[in-house]
């Protein structure tokens, strides 16, 4: 494994705990916005005094994670701000979001079931430091795939806050979409991000678990593109629902159509990716009581759900890969 | 800034909630001990179920943690165990130790006095972290400093669980060492491990606050160095008191004895420690109330107490420095 340099990291820790702070108090929509900003902008838009956010945006211009503009008082993101958060993202997934998992590691390993019971991770944690990961590590090539088959009707499984489809429905205006998460917060949250990006005509949210599919396929029905960004691991451990779902999903593509999954394989072994990989299976199996598969054991799935073939690309994600399956 | 690997942060970030999961049980002392286990060894010594440790140490081998041995099911840490130790202890400081912060920056950023009575970090987590970092970051710098002036009686302000005074007393017979901790815990684990190092005759531990040195410095008197690792910070915020400490210490001080003092300045610029600096300044600010002196600012604190010289060089810890100040 190649040598890395110590201070390296020592940026990387640093960098997501200034941006875990901006995330706790919701300064992120402000700082990622890209438009300059004052420390008053940011206090009146997440409602913390001006002193505090006065001290913080000191702490960022600082670390060089924001930059000061021609009007003084008023600062915008630095140019390396999205490759920082990438960055911090594989930080604050592993210790923040995750938490909970390592703070309690005594009792998940003495009785993980009991453990599970009492320590649950903070959903809005997972969903920030995933996002900051999915951004730069897989949505590109999601987009692309899209984009290069020429779908227009796209849905999205667990599709969160809503930000691959949206950019999807920027980029072609005869695009449509369909956004499908189970959770309340994550479906108001892209109705809004919907209507802010415009393309609020164009997009229906869908408050369901993927699993439903199986017995009403609508959200689905007709589609030239399925997406599932690392949703799909929490189903497809079991093989019967695996076989449900992924052959409802393969059933409801129009001809043509493509389901694509990016998601983790088990111990991955390449020396760039057996340390994050190992982490994420490790997590899974012992806190969260998910086994993920081997990338054979994917295709397997796929093959069995009646997908005429499936592709496997790495992303840059750590043991995860882009399977493209074809209807 | 040097471009860093994606990759290289996700190693990182892994490693760093791994060995964070070891550290939660105590499997810490077993893997860092450097001898062959086995995983009914390390469930022993942590008082886990062996399936929980089985899992864990297959996490381990499957990220290059932890190696097979000619014994089946036996283990040795890696050869770049130590490194990838140092470098997660970055990440862990900053997001682990420091959670209690980051969880509730809100309140912090509103009332910090209210939300520091409530929002305390875990002693312990801070110790771990500070010990991954220090053992490489500076120990080697404050050891060869005390050996090239040959100084034998050593004193340690802060020490922990003593580590840095066991290895030097280990170095040479004739040294002598007194290691000053205001926490019990801490003092009871240097008692322990002076024993085990079996130096234990030549370590006294007190247990008090520093700044009754200033009453009473029977524990540094006569001393040919008093060593201060990241403690010192907290003291000379207060001008008064930090003339009170540090003069108490150079009176103390044998004739030709120093006082080394590692320690944080605020806000450093360089490129290559900004970053971790604008953090730990910034943390040390709004969450604890400590206004860290600049690196001229330190200098003069020195000079006000009475030291003849001090010369100020960087350590490997981004933002820090190690101050030695003659008698």
């Amino acid at each position: 494994m190649e040598r890395k340099d110590p201070e390296a990291v020592a940026d990387a820790a640093a960098v997501a705990a200034l941006l875990q702070i901006g995330a706790e108090i919701g300064a992120d929509q402000v700082l990622d916005a890209g438009e300059p900003f004052s420390a008053a902008d940011v206090a009146k838009a997440v409602d913390v005094p001006v002193a505090g956010i006065t001290a913080y945006l000191g702490a960022l211009l600082a670390a060089g994670l924001i930059a000061d503009t021609e009007v003084p008082g008023t600062f915008q993101m630095a140019a390396d701000y999205p490759d920082l958060r990438y960055q911090a993202g594989y930080v604050s997934w592993a210790m923040n979001a995750n938490g909970p998992f390592l703070d309690n590691a005594r009792a998940f390993l003495t009785d993980p079931a009991a453990a599970a019971q009492v320590h649950r991770r903070d959903g809005r944690r997972v969903a920030v430091s995933s996002r900051w990961i999915g951004e730069r590590a897989f949505y590109p090539q999601l987009i692309e795939q899209v984009v290069a088959a020429g779908a227009l009707r796209v849905s999205d499984l667990g599709a969160g806050a809503g930000g691959l489809l949206i950019k999807l429905l920027q980029e072609d205006p005869a695009r449509t979409g369909t956004a499908v998460d189970s959770n309340g917060a994550a479906c108001a949250a892209a109705r809004q991000a919907a209507l802010a990006g415009g393309v609020h005509d164009r997009l229906t949210v869908v408050e369901r678990p993927i699993e439903s599919l199986v017995d009403d396929p609508e959200p689905v029905a007709g589609a030239d593109a399925v997406l599932a960004s690392y949703v799909m691991h929490d189903i497809v451990a079991d093989d019967r629902i695996a076989l449900g779902v992924l052959g409802a999903l393969r059933d409801a593509l129009a001809p043509g159509g493509f389901l694509a999954v990016a998601d983790a394989v088990s111990y991955a072994r390449r020396p760039e990716e057996r340390k994050f990989s190992a982490l994420f299976t490790y997590l899974h199996a012992t806190f969260m009581s998910v086994t993920l598969p081997t990338e054979l054991e994917w295709l397997d799935k796929f093959a069995a759900a009646g997908f005429s073939q499936t592709k496997a690309v790495p992303i840059g994600l750590p043991g995860g890969r882009l399977f493209v399956a074809t209807r």
